[in-house]
C-alpha cells in the first residue's frame, strides 16, 4: 500500500502574495499535499494577535499551481485557527509559516506573526516550523532559503528533529557557497534599542514613527545570533511555558 | 532626606477609559508618582503586536485625578515603548498593566495585550506586573481587585517578590470574604478548543466569528488555574526565553 502523503498547512505574515510564501510552497509540495491559508495583507509585527471583535472573511485564490489557497482577512494566528477548523478536511500533519522577509531570531520571536502562526499550529499538536530570512528584500534570491527549508523538512520527516515540537528557523543573508548548514541553537538574549521619530503632519499635529536598532548583549556561542553570523541557519526548538522557575522555586509569599 | 517616590507607568489593553485601569491607578498612586499611557480604544487579543507600518498619535487626557495621562493610537506594547521613549522624563521604576477585564492565566498569556505590555516593560529592565481579573464585567465590583493589586505592589516594593522580574497576576471572581491570598504558581498547560461560527451577511457572503472553550488538561496542584479555582490570586513569575532546552540538548543535526 502506498504511504499517504502528509497534509501540510502553509501560512505566513507578509501576506499571501509575498515571494517568501511562494518559495515555501514550492519546496513543501514536494513532500506532501499543501494547502495555503494566509493573510490577505501584510501583518508584520502582529505577534500573537487574534481577531475577536469583528468577523473574518475567507476567499479562495489561484496563486499557486495545483495548490488550494485561501486568503483570510485576519492575522497569521487567525489563519491557522480557521484553516484547522474550517478549511482543511483533517488536522494537518505539519504547519509551516514563512518564509518571512526579515529576521525572527532572538527576541524577535515575541513580536513575530510568522512564529505566532507556527506556535498556534503547535498548540493544536501539529509539528510546526517558522522560517525567516535575514534578507529583507522581497525580490531577493531564494536559492539558499529553499535549500534550508528542504533540509529542515527532511530532518523533521526523517525524525532527526523530534516531531512533537515547534522550531524557529532563521536563514542567513549570504551566498549559497558560504552556507555552513543547519545548527541547533538557543534564543539569544538580545533586545531592541528603540526610539520614535517625532514629526508634524500637514495640519501641524505631531505624529510618531518607530525606529530601532537590534542590540545583542549575549556573548554565548550557542545562540541563534552567533550561528547566523557564522553562516549557519539557526534552528531554535521553541516551547511556550513562560514560567520563570528560578523565581517560582525561590520565593515564599 | 525624604526618599524619592517611585515613578510608576500604568497601561492596559482594554483602553484608557476602562474601569480596570482606573482601579489600578487609584491603588498605584498611593505608592508612587503615576503616569498613564494607554490605548485610545480596546486592544484585547493583540498579543505582542506593535505598530510598524503607520505612525502613532499621542493625546493628553484628563481622566485621572492629578495623574498625567496620555491616550495612544497604538497597541499596548506601543504604549510602553512610546511612554519610555517620549512621555516619561526618566525610566520608570515599575510598569503595571491592567486591570484586565478577563483572565490571562495559563496559555492566555500568549494572546494577552495586558501581559505583552508588561513584558515590554520587562524587556526595558523595568520591574513589571500584569493584572487581570476573572470578572469580565466592566462595571464589576473592584474591591478584591484593588486588594490584590495592593498586596502585589507591597510584596514587590518590600522585595518579597524579586524586583528584576515580570509577573502575571490573575484575580479570581469571588467575594472578598472568600479570598485566600496570593499564591506563587506555574503557568497551567491548558488550551482553547475553538471553532468559528459561519454566517451570511446581508449580501449573502459568508463570514466567520471566533468562539471557544477553555480546556485545562493540566492536573497539577501548582498551577495558576488550580490556585484561582481555590480562591487564590495567582502570581506567575514570567520569563521570555522560549528555547526548548530538552530538545536542544537531545538533538544532534
Amino acid at each position: 500500500m502506498k504511504k499517504k502523503r502528509p497534509l501540510i498547512l502553509v501560512t505566513n505574515d507578509d501576506g499571501i502574495t509575498s515571494s517568501g510564501i511562494a518559495a515555501l510552497v514550492e519546496v513543501a509540495k514536494r513532500y506532501g499535499d499543501v494547502s495555503v491559508v494566509a493573510p490577505d495583507s501584510p501583518q508584520s509585527g502582529m505577534g500573537h494577535a487574534i481577531t475577536l471583535g469583528h468577523p473574518l472573511r475567507l476567499r479562495e485564490v489561484d496563486l499557486f499551481k495545483n495548490v488550494p489557497a485561501f486568503e483570510c482577512s485576519g492575522t497569521p494566528v487567525d489563519c491557522v485557527k480557521i484553516a484547522v477548523d474550517k478549511v482543511l478536511k483533517r488536522k494537518p500533519d505539519y504547519c509551516f509559516s514563512g518564509i518571512n522577509h526579515g529576521s525572527n531570531s532572538s527576541i524577535n520571536i515575541i513580536y513575530s506573526g510568522t512564529m505566532s502562526a507556527a506556535m498556534e499550529g503547535a498548540f493544536e499538536g501539529i509539528p510546526s516550523v517558522g522560517f525567516s530570512s535575514l534578507n529583507y528584500s522581497h525580490d531577493g534570491d531564494m536559492t539558499l532559503n529553499k535549500r534550508v527549508v528542504r533540509e529542515v523538512i527532511q530532518s523533521l520527516m526523517k525524525g532527526k528533529l523530534p516531531q512533537k515540537a515547534l522550531y524557529n528557523v532563521n536563514i542567513p543573508n549570504i551566498k549559497l557557497s558560504d552556507y555552513k548548514g543547519l545548527k541547533m541553537c538557543r534564543q539569544a538574549n538580545a533586545k531592541w534599542q528603540e526610539n520614535y521619530l517625532e514629526r508634524k503632519d500637514p495640519l501641524g499635529k505631531k505624529y510618531y514613527w518607530l525606529r530601532g536598532d537590534f542590540k545583542n548583549k549575549d556573548k554565548g556561542k550557542d545562540t541563534d545570533e552567533y550561528a547566523l553570523k557564522r553562516g549557519h541557519a539557526s534552528v531554535v526548538p521553541v516551547q511556550y511555558d513562560l514560567t520563570n522557575y528560578d523565581i517560582l522555586n525561590s520565593v515564599e509569599l
